[in-house]
């Protein structure tokens, strides 16, 4: 079914690279942003409408479906995109990272991670074999190594102990890769925290391996985004392989990131802020529960390829809020990914045209600008 | 703008009516159901998608609108229809049955009525003037008078005070009217509880003073489908206007009160239902909660019109539910406001062929057999 993965890369300009991913289930298009469907679904959004933003691939959460309903259960009813009814590719994280931030209780050792599932107490073993058997048991197109991501700011042995055991579990996750069905992709997570010669280390030793592609991991949970950034710059990855940052970020991290050679992101903030009233827009983010909205016939942009953020005046966007409906947090779900998905669409053409640096700067201005007054 | 309203019956079949309603903004096809979007809303559906239902007129709630965001604020926006981005007919009540079953205190004397908005604890008066100017503002094609539905059970004499206030109420609210624009219409409301005699008074006096429609009120709160279809048989009412039938009811309530001659209703039931896991289907009600279903690869009907009951197993259905998915609310409220206009679609058509009955009978069949289990 579909094609086997690989990875084409159609055009540079200074760092920024445009691309295309094979997958068994797709095409998707680099600089690529991947909405969050944690628990098989993207909030607020029916699978056609996400498509129609332009999202060639979703990212579901291992943690959560492991959980509820459970991998083997999702396999015997077809996989994860007949469930979900998403045609298109999806990505699936290895369950690490939420574990160390949702999970209640949970033990680290050498084997892997042992936790107590919020949803109904039991405890619950995750090994890197493990992610991976559920990972392919969900259908991923994508899937993630089990890694440590360290909680920053953390001394140099905690961060070096993270990157010892993300290599050792990278090469563990990658063994029980092989029994994978054909086609599909593993990648590799760099660790390492803020340190530049254990982000080394950590992409050194993936690279060695082998992975499909590589993902810059533990970034964005509250550095300032000048270490993200030198983070990335500092990492060495093979040219030849997809780049993913992973839980980034606002729309200047995804343009600095891409920039820097960055390929593929993921982040909950279009969708979490969609649903807590402030859209994403060309001229800046807007807050629609402020009250000077509450008369304003405006759509967010006429503009715009968004119907939700041409169709509807801001005055109503404002009410369905204040009155607590749900139409709200729907809407601007779709304003901010189709936002999302334009921006790199945007940076897309530009990259293929030479011009992403005109670009980034006249996205800076518009944004800097601000949202118009009222005529 | 559109056509002035007006009524034209196409057939009948026994006591069932087919007919057509023209409205300043398009044709209503009865019998008719009519989607509540209480807050200018109707619940996890978009405009589009509810239009593509079947839906040609919605109800919104003047009581909850006449609070937040206010009528005269809806009114400068361009009207409900604009504010909504609903461009087809809008029916709006009174006000008068909400304020008795939510405002946390309220006064009834002559005049109207006087409560404590449940939004923000100020005291609200509602007289037949203000419903009427309120209803105006909005833009309704189809207005109400103000009424007082007593509630059930309740004695004769209380019964008798209800009937001769909402008589002289729709008085008032006739003569208040006449400042609406040209082609709107307004509908008296009979009332008289669970009393036949009270049901007849009340009838003749609205017919008397003349309305462009008559609604039945103060039924389906809680009293025996009997006795609702008893007080509908001995209502009577001009057969060359519309009939509507408040607050109901379920498929069942449908079927029974189109047969007695009704041709418009509303009711929560689609969607209050839909929130909550349950669905309306062919072959009756299938509850989604129900852990019979977490394994279940079938749609809830491949045959449906409805693309959210063809496109996704009871078991996604069932796990959107389990984990607290706004995707669940969504997508049943879709399957239930298909059911329900499928539904009348299918008693027009039976009634234009003369098969009502046949229609009836088949409907009754396929919901005693209930859901079939999985193959």
């Amino acid at each position: 079914m579909g094609n086997p993965f690989s990875f084409r890369l159609a055009a540079c300009d200074g760092g920024a690279r445009l691309g295309e991913i094979e997958t068994p289930h797709g095409r998707v298009r680099t600089p690529a942003f991947m909405p969050v469907g944690t628990q098989a679904t993207v909030k607020g959004m029916e699978p056609d409408q996400l498509r129609a933003t332009g999202a060639d691939i979703v990212l579901a959460n291992t943690y959560h479906l492991m959980l509820r309903p459970g991998p083997e259960r999702i396999a015997a009813l077809g996989g994860l995109h007949r469930f979900m009814n998403w045609p298109q590719a999806i990505l699936t994280d290895s369950g690490g990272f939420q574990v160390m931030s949702l999970a209640p209780l949970r033990e680290v050792d050498d084997a892997g991670v042992t936790f107590r599932s919020h949803v109904d107490g039991t405890m619950v073993a995750l090994t890197p074999e493990r992610a991976i058997e559920i990972q392919i048991l969900l259908g991923a197109d994508i899937a993630m190594q089990l890694d440590e991501c360290v909680k920053l700011p953390a001394d140099r042995a905690a961060i070096a102990g993270g990157v010892r055991l993300s290599l050792a579990w990278g090469e563990r996750s990658k063994r029980a890769f092989e029994r994978a069905p054909a086609g599909r992709a593993l990648f590799g997570i760099v660790q390492g925290g803020d340190d530049v010669d254990l982000r080394r280390q950590s992409a050194e030793g993936l690279v060695a391996m082998g992975f499909d592609g590589y993902a810059i991991g533990g970034l964005a949970v509250g550095e300032p985004q000048d270490v993200m950034l030198q983070m990335i710059a500092e990492v060495v990855l093979p040219a030849d392989r997809p780049r993913y940052l992973m839980g980034v970020g606002t729309p200047d991290d995804l343009v600095e990131a891409v920039g820097r050679g960055m390929d593929m992101f993921d982040c909950v903030l279009p969708t979490r802020n969609g649903r807590h009233a402030l859209a994403f827009t060309r001229f800046g983010p807007i807050n629609l529960r402020n009250a000077r909205h509450a008369d304003d016939p405006r759509p967010l942009d006429a503009e715009s390829s968004c119907p939700a953020a041409r169709n509807y005046a801001r005055a109503y966007l404002h009410h369905l809020f204040k009155a607590n409906e749900m139409l709200g947090a729907m809407l601007l779900t779709a304003v901010n990914l189709f936002y999302y998905q334009e921006l790199m669409a945007g940076m897309r053409a530009a990259i293929g045209q030479g011009s992403f640096e005109d670009f980034c700067r006249r996205r800076k201005e518009d944004w800097a600008r601000g949202d118009l007054p009222p005529a």
